[in-house]
Parts: C-alpha cells; sequence; structure tokens
C-alpha cells in the first residue's frame, strides 16, 4: 500500500538490531486516518472470507485491528499480556517471545469472547519472526475457531514469519513488505 | 449518549467492589461500530475547543481516543505504562495507581510526540478518581501543552474524579454517567 510505504521511509527509523521505530504514526503516537485507510485496505483483501471477528494484541496491535473491524462490521477481540480482574479464572494463556522487550510474554484470551465455529481474522502491526502471531493462532484453534487469514501493516521478509504461517494454509497479507534494512536503507517489495 | 448506556445495562456486569466489567463491547472484546459512535459524540462535544492533538494511556483507552482523532482529523498519542526500546532516555513520566491492579503505574509519554502549546484532548474509557486523567494531565503540563477538555466512556460520579478534573479549570464529558451501582442495579444520571 503505497501511502504505508511512503509514510514509513519518511519517518520511519532504523535503530539497529532490525528494529523500525514508527512510534510517530504507529506504535506511540497514531496517525489515526492512516489507520482507518490501512483498515479499510485489510477489509477489502479479507472481504470474502467471512470473518466474524477480527483478534489481535495489545497494545500496537489495537489501532490497526480496530478500523478494520469497522470496515468489515466486526467486533475486536484483544489478546491481554495480564490478566484483568474482571477475566474469569479459566483463560485460554499462550506464551511468546517479544521482540521489543527481550523475553516471552503472555498473551490471554477470555473464553467468553472466542468460541467454537468462529472464522477469526487475525491483524497486528508487525510481522517478522511471526511469533506473536503464531501465539495468536494457537489461541484461536484452542478455542476451536478457524483462523481464516492473517494481516500485518508492515512485514519484514527476512525474518521468516510469512513462511511459519502460510505452513498452517493460512493466507498471509502485508501492507508494507520490507525486504532489506541494511545499511540504513528501507527497501520494499517490488521496489 | 443512549446507545452507550443501553449497552452499559444490557451487557455490563458488576462485579463488587465498585468495578463495572464492560469486557464484552469495550475493554477486552470491543464493539468497533459502537466505539466509532463513541468517537463521533466526542469531536462533536469538543469540535470548537480547537484540540491539536488526542491523548489516552495504553491499553483501554486507545479504542475510544483513536475513533474520537480520527472524527476530529487528529493524531492520537497514547501514554506507555512500560518504556518500550524504542523510546529515548528522556522522557515524561508519571506515577498513577490502577483500580484494576491494585498498584501504581508508570505513565510515560516521549517529548517527540507532545510539545509545547499543544492543545489537547484526553479520552478515556472509565473516569472513577480520576487518578488516570490526572496522571495525563500533569504529564501534558510538563510538556507545555493545554488540555483543553476530558472525555471518558463512561463515569461513575460517586467516585469523585470530575470534581477534581473541574478544579482545574477543565472541561469534562462523560457519555453515560453511573451515579449508582448499589444492589447490583446501574443508575444513569438522569434516569
Amino acid at each position: 500500500m503505497k501511502e504505508l510505504e511512503e509514510r514509513i521511509q519518511r519517518d520511519g527509523q532504523i535503530l539497529g538490531n532490525g528494529i523500525l521505530k514508527v512510534d510517530s504514526f504507529v506504535n506511540h503516537q497514531v496517525d489515526a486516518g492512516l489507520m482507518d485507510h490501512c483498515g479499510r485496505e485489510f477489509a477489502q483483501r479479507f472481504a470474502k472470507l467471512g470473518a466474524t471477528k477480527v483478534l489481535t494484541a495489545e497494545i500496537s496491535g489495537i489501532a490497526p485491528a480496530l478500523t478494520t473491524a469497522l470496515h468489515l462490521g466486526l467486533p475486536v477481540v484483544y489478546a491481554r499480556k495480564t490478566k484483568p480482574i474482571t477475566m474469569p479464572d479459566q483463560v485460554y494463556l499462550t506464551l511468546a517471545p517479544s521482540h521489543t522487550k527481550g523475553r516471552m510474554v503472555e498473551l490471554i484470551i477470555s473464553p467468553e469472547y472466542l468460541t467454537h465455529g468462529e472464522k477469526v481474522l487475525i491483524i497486528d502491526d508487525f510481522l517478522a519472526t511471526g511469533a506473536t502471531i503464531l501465539g495468536l493462532i494457537r489461541l484461536g484453534e484452542a478455542a476451536g475457531a478457524k483462523i481464516i487469514g492473517v494481516g500485518a501493516l508492515i512485514e519484514k521478509t527476512f525474518e521468516g514469519g510469512r513462511a511459519a504461517i502460510k505452513a498452517l494454509g493460512i493466507p498471509v497479507e502485508s501492507l508494507a513488505s520490507i525486504t532489506s534494512m541494511d545499511g540504513g536503507k528501507i527497501v520494499f517489495n517490488g521496489n
């Protein structure tokens, strides 16, 4: 998606260690209009797959997942990383390594909001190794839901996440696909 | 706002200790359409105050703040509760007691995204004691920004937050104002 690629090229910062900082429009400050356009784009790409729910992980997946859900007319569930007191004792829980936190984090969903037979579209901000998204897929499968697709705003193709998800037979779409950040230069797929 | 009040009456659960569980449409599963309507309502109520940025706190403030920002055509910044590695060393940081966590939490904003002279509209899911929102106000003032208004989806009038904010001369709007949850019954202001 041209608009997102251009924004990453203009405002993204490569911090080293494979970290792309997009805090000025995705992760700390959010460009609401851009998120809306990204949500509309995801909604169009996945429109025919008949999702019944959008699933993401707190925190930075919430914005693109919400706008996607809005354009699809669906509810969105975000997996929690700490269990709030409002959640029942019995939950779906898995562990996933966090790239930006350097440790394992819990992903927790209440069985109240993810149930057998649902068709789930997973939306997140980044697809890198796929660790968080694979965690969400495990939670969905534990609940007896079917994962019908995975969408990420920004993919780093050189970290292998897409292959791991496609190996499960799940379609993957990313709106900006980065093939290299070598030498401080961001290169997009097809450019 | 009638739509939100009706939804709280139908799907909200009183858990005791003054906790109102709205996890099925605000806090874990989010009704994207309802959030959009709430954002539109906030945008209308604050339209004339000339905000330049919407500010909230992760996690559950993000959805209503994003839709409000969308309707106002503004960016939204969400205060982080843990400092990500993408954030500079020098930050705005304050502590606020968390009702649902039972401990103090940090609220952190990068000086990159909140600057002198900005006119800030704070949006959050709940206004109870006002502790989180007062923390956001302190961060805004530390940055030299002017807080032009505070909007909350759900206010519990019996916890005193509104008075603490209004004492600072800041206008407060809530979309569903609960005056009592005694005996397991939710009573709204004016009903």
